[in-house]
């Protein structure tokens, strides 16, 4: 495949919230002396994560950072689970988790490869800019340029985010490629002209279905490290 | 020096703009049958930059990328020195050089160990996103993020861009560090309440004098690597 550049997808296509958010949670939980299936919490509070998106975009809620968003769905989620008693410090610090996720294990060396490429690379996600910068740095995900839904004042699926990346970086939408696991990031990025990949990731969890590729879709890998043999990366370098 | 975040001026601070630059004058006016003394003609493009800046900043120039304001000063420039037969081609090539600059040799390494802090460094730089995607990768400058004051749709030293660069980070303005080699730049990060480090280019060629420091300044040191070790990177890495 031909493009001067790729997006990605940062929560669930490169990082295993899940996992990550639960660890926190139940840290956190735990020394505030309270009992939960942290798992569980945290599938709720990330599914109170699209409706919240929607309110946003059909002018419900007014745009807010990330951050915000996620602090109001996590109220929400802790009172569906009747853990109203965490306190203001906690709830702050599991914002916080969001900013230290886990990579997938082929995530790291996949952009490394796709680095070495002459394919300009960038996230774009719903993410904050600080919060994209702390993780990937933290979680070692190698990127050229950081986009955010956040320099649009709006978020992804809103076709502005995508035709925003292309603008940003001075490259055609078509030869632009979004890279993510959710099939509706990748839906709204095609109508916005882009070309698409899909990776498949168990980001609900081992227990979870499997998620179907979108229908129409440009190229679909296995990993961030097939997908960078696929733009180009020399073939022999799986580590 | 204790900060959370380093922000970094590019054209000066961490590339050679003016040998980089008169190499593509001279290969692309050579190749047009023009002969000129090619760094003289690259200076004039060069001082007619800040004129132009103050123009858009003053708003007797709309905003436009910084590509544009290079075709713009580029033309004058050629006009002032009789080269008014290079052709639009060649005119949209050499606005193409600033995407391409080589970098000082201690820039590269210099990013790297401060990559491996805990400090956040970003770009920021007059321009646009596109161009410093390309040019770092190119030249091999590691940044955590990238920032451009066309984000903010202004230039530096409009106090905005620096206060947009600690929102979007998201560290108070007082644990951010502007990095540069241009007293005003620093003079107006300083104003707008950030902590500055001035390092020393010879970004007029070796002919020209030396730059003194701003009056005021937090941090004065010889190069990227110094600065690093000064934020914190083991001192006993030079390469």
């Amino acid at each position: 495949m031909d493009v001067d550049a790729a997006v990605f997808d940062v929560f669930g296509t490169l990082t295993d919230w899940r996992s990550s958010v639960t660890e926190a949670l139940s840290d956190v939980g735990g020394r505030a002396g309270l009992y939960a299936d942290w798992p569980t919490v945290v599938d709720t509070w990330r599914r109170r994560y699209r409706p919240a998106l929607k309110k946003v975009l059909g002018g419900e809620l007014s745009w807010r950072p990330l951050d915000a968003l996620h602090r109001l769905t996590l109220d929400e989620a802790l009172a569906e689970h009747g853990l109203d008693d965490l306190g203001e410090a906690e709830r702050d610090a599991l914002v916080q988790a969001w900013h230290r996720l886990r990579p997938w294990p082929d995530a790291p060396p996949g952009l490394e490869l796709l680095h070495r490429t002459s394919v300009v690379t960038a996230t774009l996600s719903n993410g904050g800019v600080g919060l994209l910068a702390r993780l990937t740095k933290q979680a070692g995900l190698r990127f050229d340029c950081l986009l955010s839904a956040e320099l649009a004042r709006s978020y992804k699926p809103d076709p502005r985010v995508y035709r925003m990346a292309a603008d940003l970086l001075g490259v055609e939408p078509q030869r632009l490629l979004m890279v993510a696991c959710h099939p509706d990031d990748l839906e709204a990025a095609a109508k916005a002209g882009l070309r698409t990949a899909y990776i498949p990731r168990p980001e609900w969890g081992p227990a979870a279905g499997r998620v179907d590729p979108p229908a129409v879709v440009d190229l679909v890998v296995d990993d961030v490290i097939d997908l960078a043999h696929a733009l180009g990366a020399p073939g022999d370098t799986r580590p």
